[in-house]
């Protein structure tokens, strides 16, 4: 009754704030939900607020606009419009950023021109721009989301495996890493653009999705939302990274299939048109722009060459081609290696460690101060075209002339920056080497500044000048071509550093794809045959000698990806989940009380819980969310339970109150109570009175699924301070789940999602609500030691797993699951661990650390293959397959002997199962 | 005693037989030996025999070779060497197909040329040619191999999605398709080359690794090759789709591309660069030929363009772009259609059918008549460019100079094929609208020929038509170019053409990366973005009226493919499992005897059967191959068992002879006999001592994995007439399984292997050899009634398992999961059915059938969406999720009234199953 009363109450409060709201603009109104909105978690079922607001005015009118807004957004298609926004965006930053970095370049120069009376002004001028910069961008990407530093491929790579990267995917990352990424590359350091736009298209759809979602929680039923945004979600940041590689190079084809290349490790080709889609309309867009802002006459590649149509290359120059692929392996892999050694060696360095982790911009000013004194122009850098930015540089080396055509840079009249590559005292050759050489190792530093930035284009223009020192090379060699019969085609240095571009890319990210996107960022695709065998080259040498830099990256972040398995390593066929699975599986069991979760849950620190019919039998029934452990137990320990409790307690004194009649006295009824309580209590554990709808729980509880609520409405943290037990729980978790910190890349807060591949029944808690409305009326007079003497109590009771969300079929393998399948499976269905069961009896568990470890453990990165141990145990004849072999005979046995399967002998199946 | 006997002359006969090969050369014995082996399926093991003979002959000499030979292997890596001989394999039959079907073609010109006195001799030559030729290519298929025919491509997307196609990939099929293919081509049809080079690509790798399989058997253990084969024959079939498009078209990326999208619907991308290898060397090989039979000067694209680099296209073409891609979405969509309405046509009609089928060459002949002498040039052929071959159009529609200047065809004074647009009286406007139309219904036509054929290049060349139409109006619309400042850049139809065959292949084939291909084809890049914008327009068209081409062909030919969900149809969030599952499962139980299986056998049809623990519990505990099963039923009712059981017999009469002494007669003696034979069949039942191995049988049976023996050893059909039974089994067997014949399209048999993603103990069955030497000394004298009388008993008899190979972990769906999921995971994994379980108890299965039908259902095509029953059903109320509910509350309430879960309530809980 007095519930009632406050119920009434509430909903009288709620409609004074909407009649409140009423004098309010309906655009201040919408603003103000928005944010509201997106503040809490719940935008669907809050949305339809907006919907009775409008009925409310002029209803008619409101509720046409909305269902034609309906109609548009049904009948298009979400998709559709989003990934339009999601282009048109993505263009509009890169080419704002590409301006940025423009003004930025041209404002070093202008100092540095200006200042050309005195040399060490200008050098001053010279360096002092990027070091502030970079500082700049160091810090301000420190200060306001540390996450934004570095490429974010990798990170792409593990948020796309299904891994819930925290802070990755926000505003804050978002606004870092375009303006650090803008100020890094402004400096003109030798950095990319291309990783980082993978990373900021990522952050863009994930921001335009949640924005989507205001729009879209108005027709979507929330029970589809949930399925559908989980699938929804990654298929739309695969298509982010591929718009990300496509407005970055305007290459939509090579965008999407880098994207495809990096990425992923299965690839659902239903969601290829998304990225080529987007990935195209940004292009569009991006190039659209330029042409607007007068750069362009028409829409051209961004890097266009001129090379002859006719006869772009003469057979016999492929040999030529196949040693530039070659090369570009070697150099690729050594590039990777010397990235890791040196971000390794400043790790290792506790003295210089620690000085720089005190003054964190100290390291990039240091490092930009190194970098651009050696690019020094009047200086060092006159010997490597050091004044030349990257794409001055990028567009002098595809150049379609060839620059020592009599083997001496002496025709060096052209118009442009080309003159840059000439020296006076210097052969052209000379200042190419230099210029690979010196490039190739600050590129590789560079990459290593906590800045965001990528290493794609940096080695791209590396791999173009080495391209172009082959092509050189071999004009000088042959200066009238490589001729057949008749007309003379002379050879075409471009051609060779176009080749080289792609294969040395291609070789550092092992991506085959580079070849496209150098298609389509020259805009010329004559010389296929000889990329393509370039790139195929590169990628065959450099994959066997190093990981990919994208892989390198997450070994030394150490974020939780799986690697992949390398071709041909026939071992892998030979070690099974027996040798590799964690055989101390926790689990709960179905009649186990709620001291035994208890325990679980402080002892383990798995994600997810292993729920078997009996610890004898070990049959495994299905697995359990953590949350939804630890939500039990707030529900049995919780406040609300417990001041139902002693409002129980209260009505049962009152009814004794009324037998006794007027003859008891106060410190009685005190002494008394504690009688009732421990009465009521065990009352409880018999007829369950505390549960009303312990006896049939689920008939009410099963609503229709098409209208099933949202599940998370269960409290996972604990509402009171009163729950001792309860308390810690919750302290000990986090410090369990932690991660250890690195010194110099910060490990990520992981928060993996149980993504199962079967759906359970959702099964909101209803008696939940039933027990809060009278927290108002009763008084919580229970003290300290009460409330843990209760405490105890409960947690003697058993555990009812009725309003759990248990995942009745988790994912099972057996013993002698080889490694290969294990790792396919996993990497397919995105799994986070397996149950390994024999005949249904739970033995084990794998998760991917486990498999993660077996397979580095046996393909180490020096080359040197370790076995586990286990598996050369298998091998020796004491065979571990005999056990499962006996166990099937043995349930055989039982069923030939009796009928039923009945008597589970308890010691001895217990034993087995270890 | 008398078993070892046989058993030693068994031995010596095979010795004699191996020495007396030995007399053979080693070159004949090899041969032998691999016909042999393709014959049987156990190339492994045997090929060891070569080793041994070389051990026997000049040891040293042949196992250093052999080592040599095994390290070069090993080493270069198996996959490698294949993918390169794949590759110039696949160039070289491209290049001899392409080489051959010029030939044809010429001849064909010759005789129309030679003959232009008469011009009815002149019609008789032009028709008769082709007619005689498709014919041939019809009968020659038929005759050899009828899977030959049509493209290919869906077979193959079929084959990779784990289904065996029967006589797909035999060497028959590829000499058909290869001959039928030439002779196809050479008739100049408007056929294609590209989708049955995907066929012949997948045969040429499937021959290549039976024959490689020779090689490597030699240093493969068995065991791993199993696993390596399953997923590594699919790898490579995938593969060589690639190297089909990529040969065809000297197209390498847009060849994997294309492959990907047409055949997978999830990609591994560790495949990735199989394809691009692959690929890249066959395509260069095949440019190469073409270089060294100096067709070209060097290597460049197959249907090279010229256009302009600087100034490809003007901004405000892109509307007249965007309109091309939105007509070829239609006119894609249109061909699909018309296509299958043809195909549909002819089937219904059941009275044109039967005569075309008892004359299987009429319809080729018909069909080829009609559209010869429409595009005979002298008659209609003359306004539709009819006297130009399929390559010449193409080449014609691509020139990059425009015919149309001036509105009026007056310019032809080109060198070249370009002629053959003109017309005196006609508009070049006519010619093309004519010869898009004519074509159109030409393609669509001749394409139901049944010769081995695409419909790629057809269509290919219809949207270039279609492309130039546009061009050639906007050329004639803007003469001198849709200008902005100054310099005026005339329109390049050419252009416009690029892009019509881009969009309108895309449009029907449903695939984006036409777009690639067109670009390496063409050797040009510059128009990336008006052909992106296109075929992505058009296949957003085409994919909302029409399935794909291949998927229409899939339909139409009724092949076990799993189809597409559509995207953004939100009804199938909301079917789930139960709604489409079977509920009657055929399962068998652990205690059950071999009469239940001989019952499951003959009344079910699945391919594998579920074991459940008992029919009370139903707790799944894995699923047996039908093989299997029928194994074990032949084991116990073979005749080898039998006649051990009449050696028992005698050697129990024997022994009661000698007890008797010489007391007994001849006719007591066999009146006791029988009674023996009930005597020893108890003591069978009882002690069983007809399995030596049945106490523990696991034990020896059970060797170390690294050398297990294959597992189809088990004899799969009755190997003598005397099982009654088993007749009864495998007589029923085939004609439940077979499927409905259609009329026009075969259906091929399907085999569907249990592509199973756990793997489980294999378990040969070794006491299986040890009664089969003794079948020489015992005579078989039971007459029918005994025999009947013994397999009665037998059949009583409770099946052992142990010799039986049980999957532990066959996929798991519980019945909430959506179809959306569980489309996802049949088509990541590969599946052909998973079973439905509700806590451990095994409640139902769904197989691809019910999936599909649940797909197809609920999106029909012609855009009726139809809601399966039971999901309305669901939906007003009377909830079926109570089930699920119920149990697990059952469950839970079992555990909580008692301690050991030992009581099922058998009545009420299969009730409940259904």
């Amino acid at each position: 009754m007095a519930g009632d009363g406050s119920d009434q109450r509430a909903l009288q409060y709620e409609q004074t704030l909407m009649y409140g709201r009423y004098t309010q603009e309906l655009g201040v109104f919408a603003k103000e939900e928005a944010a509201r909105l997106r503040d809490s978690g719940q935008r669907r079922s809050r949305a339809l607020d907006l919907l009775e607001y409008d009925k409310g005015r002029c209803a008619k009118c409101r509720i046409c606009t909305v269902r034609c807004q309906k109609f548009l957004i049904s009948r298009v298609g979400e998709d559709w419009i989003f990934l339009i926004l999601l282009g048109l965006l993505m263009a509009l930053v890169s080419w704002v950023v590409d301006f940025c970095i423009a003004i930025c370049l041209q404002a070093q120069k202008w100092m540095y021109g200006g200042l050309d009376s005195n040399v060490f002004l200008q050098y001053l001028a010279w360096v002092t721009y990027p070091v502030v910069l970079i500082t700049f961008s160091a810090g301000f990407t420190q200060i306001l989301a540390p996450q934004a530093v570095g490429s974010g491929i990798p990170e792409m790579k593990t948020i796309l495996r299904g891994v819930v990267l925290k802070e990755y995917l926000t505003f804050k990352t978002f606004v870092a890493k375009v303006i650090g990424l803008t100020c890094a590359l402004g400096s003109g350091m030798p950095l990319g653009k291309e990783g980082p736009f993978v990373h900021i298209a990522s952050l863009c759809a994930a921001l335009l999705s949640k924005f989507m979602s205001l729009f879209g929680g108005i027709y979507e039923e929330p029970s589809l939302a949930g399925i559908k945004n989980e699938s929804r979600n990654i298929e739309m940041l695969a298509a982010a990274c591929a718009v990300g590689v496509g407005c970055c190079f305007a290459a939509p084809i090579g965008g999407v299939l880098f994207s495809i290349e990096v990425t992923s490790t299965f690839f659902a080709v239903r969601n290829y048109w998304r990225g080529f889609f987007a990935a195209t309309f940004s292009a569009f867009i991006f190039r659209v722009l330029a042409v607007w802002n007068r750069d362009e006459e028409t829409i051209t590649a961004l890097f266009k060459t001129r090379f002859r149509l006719d006869f772009p290359f003469d057979l016999q120059e492929l040999p030529a081609f196949a040693v530039i692929g070659i090369a570009s392996g070697f150099g690729g892999a050594l590039f990777v290696y010397l990235n890791r050694l040196i971000v390794q060696f400043i790790r290792k360095q506790k003295a210089i460690n620690r000085f720089l982790m005190k003054k964190r911009l100290l390291y990039p000013a240091l490092v930009t101060l190194l970098i651009s004194t050696l690019t020094f122009p009047p200086g060092f850098g006159q010997f490597m075209a050091g004044k030349l930015t990257q794409k001055e540089s990028l567009v002098t080396l595809l150049d379609n002339r060839t620059w020592a055509k009599q083997g001496i840079a002496e025709d060096f009249d052209y118009i442009g920056h080309s003159q840059a590559w000439t020296h006076p005292q210097v052969n052209v050759f000379v200042t190419l080497v230099l210029f690979i050489v010196m490039k190739f190792w600050m590129s590789a530093l560079a990459t290593t500044i906590p800045v965001p930035c990528g290493a794609f284009m940096p080695v791209f223009v590396i791999g173009a000048a080495f391209g172009r020192l082959v092509g050189e090379s071999m004009a000088a060699w042959f200066p009238d071509g490589i001729n057949t019969d008749g007309t003379i085609y002379p050879i075409v240095p471009g051609g060779y550093a176009v080749v080289g571009a792609a294969a040395l890319s291609g070789a550092v990210t092992h991506t085959v794809s580079t070849a496209v996107i150098v298609f389509e960022l020259t805009g010329q695709i004559s010389h296929i045959l000889p990329v393509m065998i370039a790139v195929i080259l590169a990628n065959a040498v450099a994959q066997s000698l190093q990981p990919s830099l994208y892989d390198s990256i997450i070994r030394i972040k150490k974020l939780p990806y799986l690697p992949e398995l390398g071709w041909g390593h026939h071992e892998k066929y030979n070690i099974r989940v027996e040798d590799i699975m964690v055989r101390d599986v926790r689990y709960i069991t179905l009649n186990c009380c709620y001291r035994d979760l208890h325990n679980v849950l402080l002892t383990g620190h798995l994600k997810t819980l292993a729920l078997v019919e009996s610890t004898e039998s070990m049959i495994l029934l299905g697995s359990i969310e953590r949350a939804q452990l630890q939500a039990l137990l707030s529900l049995q320990l919780g406040r609300s339970r417990r001041l139902e409790f002693i409002r129980e307690r209260a009505v049962g004194e009152k009814r004794r109150l009324s037998v006794a009649s007027d003859t008891g006295s106060k410190d009685g009824g005190r002494r008394a109570s504690q009688e009732v309580r421990f009465q009521i209590s065990t009352e409880e554990s018999t007829f369950s009175p505390v549960r009303p709808v312990s006896q049939k729980p689920l008939k009410p509880a099963l609503k229709r699924p098409s209208v099933m609520e949202p599940p998370a409405e269960i409290p996972l943290s604990p509402d009171d301070n009163s729950g001792i037990a309860l308390k810690n729980l919750f302290c000990a978790t986090p410090e369990k789940e932690g991660l250890e910190k690195n010194n110099n890349v910060e490990p990520p807060e992981l928060r993996k999602p149980s993504k199962r591949v079967r759906i359970s029944v959702v099964e909101p808690p209803l008696n939940l609500k039933s027990s809060q409305w009278d927290d108002a009326d009763v008084e919580d007079d229970m003290t300290i030691r009460e409330i843990t003497e209760w405490e105890e109590q409960q947690l003697d009771e058993q555990v009812n797993f009725s309003n759990c969300k248990i995942d009745p079929a988790p994912f099972q393998l057996v013993e002698r699951t080889s490694l290969h399948k294990t790792h396919t499976i996993f990497s397919l269905l995105g799994l986070d661990h397996a149950y390994v069961t024999s005949i249904g009896r739970l033995i084990g568990v794998v998760s991917l650390k486990e498999l993660r470890k077996a397979i580095e453990g046996s393909v180490t990165v020096k080359g040197v293959k370790v076995r586990p141990p286990l598996a050369s145990f298998r091998d020796s004849g004491t065979s571990s397959s005999e056990n499962e072999a006996t166990e099937i005979h043995k349930l055989w046995d039982r069923h030939k002997s009796m009928s039923l399967p009945q008597d589970h002998a308890p010691s001895e199946s217990g034993e087995k199962t270890q």
